[in-house]
């Protein structure tokens, strides 16, 4: 297979984007991305969307985006693995290019999420969980995992107030992201006193729904001329059970460990050579599973890093340096393309106040329901 | 990239399956591959589906079923396109395989269509087409195809009857197919006299709806010692504007040309080389408008093939031997899979009483929409 660089990103302000429709945010984040690249068209496009058959009666996005957008006649198809939808569009692009189908493919990751109401929009989420064994006993996609949070509070002793700083690290680094849904820091109190949604998640746990999109242009890295060229150093995805109930141990992600695993060995890297790492902060306690199982924290012990201030731009693993799902907001299929588009931006240098230092490898990872679905990916700046 | 075989296929027959889930169908189709294959594992598994999160609730059908089926860490997505979403998630696969990425893939098409009111079906199919410029019109996809056909007839100077042959042929062809959903004969007369449903498209123009799954299993041509050994020729996807209205000549399927010129050329034949066609007849005027975008007849003249008896099994390409869309039925996301099955059925020689004599070439096309997105595949037996 061949190496595949990004050539160019693009995406939109997560936001309640009433005044625009679903094409019309892919759209601008795709020719973003193109302009950035300095293309004009590319050979396929892959799309990552969770809803619009749902929430804007509208699916077979390939041909409708690649028709928007200008793209006639060309490959295009949608990929969906709930939240993960994003980074599985990716991955699709980035195969079709290395395995020399196309020269050029764009990745488009689109979600609208404010047009309909909110408790359609919590059914609508709900279809990421197993229908017949979760969701049919009552419970909502927020309610799984808060039972996952309640569990491992007791386990590992961690009380709620503990999580903050998952929260206000997101929140502090999304003041500086011009595209960021939320603009507005956290302090700890204020962390505590927000509302409940299912206990023991509250408020400022929980990622906010959002319209969004972001793209990028990937190309053979041979082609690249553009400098710091960043590269795809691995693509990797795993399943678990879809029921969190079927896991032999809920309170490990399997998936993520196994692809961040594979990635690790792709890459030839470990955690400790990542300078960056975007992760699926959903709700808190996923911030927590997934440094877990991506190696960075003992079992129990993600919690840790976020009270011993690791997480910051300035710690041992900078997270969320962007906002996270938590500030940048969570437009669930076009998520997995924000932290790739925020991972290059790290890599480029582009991040002012909130730029890591000298990054030169940063991850991304992106989970699809309560880590059934997980693809993590690693980009080097050559 | 590597050259892909066919090893194994499996379906479940298409029918209103209310004592089984989407899961048990899926399953079915999946483990009956399998076994044809005779292997107990496989490296990746790619979902072809369009309806289930409006119908089942459900999302997410890559770790769904890789759970279901045993599959337990692989990696696994869905892949929707309409009605073209089958083959669109074989394509993936085919690709994970000819790029080296995995060493075995399986595709799975599967949809559950019955459990929920006709109209609610109705209108969840409409998604296939342009909500804001074509759906917000009060348009149903039948409607659409309904619109296209009146035109054709205009243009062209055809009548209604003209088109029962393509309805008369495929309900012979599923009489032998135990898997078809209609095992009933039609008459010229019974095609006249059915009930209407869009002017000028009847009950008898129209393709059924039904549960069904479909699976098959692909690895690297070069491992295949099973005979005949049934390989991928060609693999092509292109794309039109999603609306109909958009199109310079709304009678033409620009994407299939151009995706089955592209897979001719990838094959190294022409139309004259094949013994088979399993094309997409949803409605009788996309099975004379996919004659004719194929090379197979002039413009406006697909419906002659039928009228000259050109299209049975011992005509000059025999279309829908085991039923096509029409008779064995169209359980939209699994289609494009249950055309693969079909054709490699017709090159292992099993297909009886309307096997079509020394067939060595044959060609699946799957459409979705109204010809907005279309993969072909090729495949031949060595």
């Amino acid at each position: 297979m061949r190496k595949t660089a990004i050539l160019g990103i693009g995406q939109t302000k997560v936001d309640e984007h009433w005044d625009k429709s679903l094409r019309e945010i892919g759209g601008e984040a795709a020719f973003l991305a193109m302009q950035d690249a300095g293309v004009d068209r590319v050979d396929a496009l892959y799309v990552g969307n969770m809803l619009s058959s749902m929430v804007s009666g509208q699916n077979q996005l390939g041909a409708f985006f690649s028709d928007w957008i200008g793209l006639w006649q060309r490959e295009s198809v949608k990929i969906e693995a709930a939240c993960g939808s994003g980074a599985a569009a990716f991955r699709s692009a980035l195969m079709a290019v290395a395995a020399g189908d196309v020269e050029s493919a764009l990745a488009v990751g689109a979600e609208k999420m404010t047009d309909k109401a909110g408790r359609d929009v919590t059914a609508a989420l709900a279809t990421a969980a197993d229908a017949d064994y979760e969701v049919e006993q009552g419970v909502s996609f927020v309610g799984i995992n808060a039972l996952v949070m309640r569990r491992y509070m007791h386990e590992f002793g961690w009380k709620h107030e503990d999580f903050a700083p998952f929260s206000i690290n997101a929140h502090a680094n999304a003041m500086h992201n011009p595209f960021a849904r939320l603009h507005e820091k956290v302090s700890a109190e204020k962390f505590e006193k927000s509302s409940m949604i299912a206990t023991p998640i509250n408020l400022m746990d929980a990622s906010p729904v959002g319209d969004g999109a972001a793209a990028v242009v990937i190309v053979p890295a041979e082609k690249v001329l553009r400098q710091p060229k960043v590269v795809v150093a691995a693509s990797a995805a795993a399943t678990d059970t879809i029921a969190v109930h079927s896991r032999k141990n809920p309170l490990f992600l399997n998936a993520a460990y196994l692809s961040s695993k594979r990635a690790y060995t792709m890459a030839g890297v470990t955690p400790d050579d990542l300078d960056v790492f975007e992760l699926h902060d959903a709700f808190s306690i996923m911030a927590a599973l997934s440094l877990e199982a991506t190696g960075f924290a003992e079992r129990g012990g993600g919690v840790r890093l976020g009270l011993e201030n690791q997480i910051g731009v300035r710690g041992k693993i900078p997270i969320c340096t962007r906002g996270g799902l938590k500030a940048r907001g969570h437009p669930v299929g076009a998520t997995g393309v924000y932290q790739i588009v925020e991972v290059v931006q790290q890599l480029r240098g582009e991040c002012g106040a909130t730029q890591v230092e000298g990054a030169s490898v940063g991850m991304a990872q992106n989970i699809g329901g309560s880590g059934a679905t997980v693809l993590t990916h690693i980009l080097r700046r050559e």
